[in-house]
């Protein structure tokens, strides 16, 4: 989780909401990456997403079973549903989040799932939670969607 | 629709999932897809990720409000997620889905998305379950993951 932090870090860093993942298998890291909504013109760019498709490649497989996510914010319906159909093994993340979060909050999707990974929130919760709250304060920070 | 219905047609031929989605903005279509989570070994290939990606491209901006979704089939949480997270105006669903569906099953994903797009199912309802389960018919589908 201390890598994810790093990543939700960098995220900071280039001015995009401080969420940051990674995906280890047998204790080694094979993924991580931060969210990158702004820069890649994509709301669904989320951090566990971008993290999940650099496994895909590392492994070549439509599946990531075996795998675990660490993650620093509970994740939304998008995210929780992308763990559900990889078949994750398990899921821990760091701040709770009870507007989007659809993991304890929300939708719960893995009370619905097929497939339903162990999960574990609050690992590094505080600074996880800091980050946000640092990020939040520093801009106004909106997200009117562009009328097409 | 009857776009989407094609496309799910062309996945049945490439031994895909038979799902197709049609993305419309201003009544012309803007993107279209189908599902290939076993072409491009990703289980979250589907048919509604592939066309919003496609539809993001096409517009250069990360959100796609007020455009409109027609899919041959129920929406699952990864991609009801993704559609609350475009903003998107209208979606128009083909078959019903209890076992995987995450709109009106399951966990209801836009019941509790701060966005709420209008949603109209069952529209080529028999069409669009008819290939699904033709498809599940003609071959013994084994969704068993590699174990990594």
């Amino acid at each position: 989780m201390r890598t994810a932090l790093s990543q939700a870090n960098q995220a900071f860093h280039c001015e995009e909401v401080p969420v940051g993942a990674v995906i280890t298998h047998q204790g080694q890291i094979i993924a991580q990456a931060h969210n990158l909504c702004h820069t890649l013109k994509d709301a669904t760019a989320h951090a566990e997403i971008l993290a999940i498709r650099l496994a895909l490649q590392h492994f070549g497989q439509p599946f990531l079973g075996n795998c675990d996510l660490y993650v620093t914010l509970e994740p939304c319906a998008h995210c929780a549903g992308a763990i559900a159909l990889m078949r994750m093994r398990c899921i821990y993340f760091g701040a709770y989040d009870p507007k989007g979060g659809a993991v304890d909050h929300g939708a719960r999707v893995f009370d619905h799932s097929l497939h339903k990974p162990q999960v574990i929130g609050g690992v590094l919760e505080t600074e996880s939670a800091a980050l946000l709250k640092q990020f939040f304060q520093t801009r106004r920070y909106t997200q009117d969607p562009p009328l097409l």
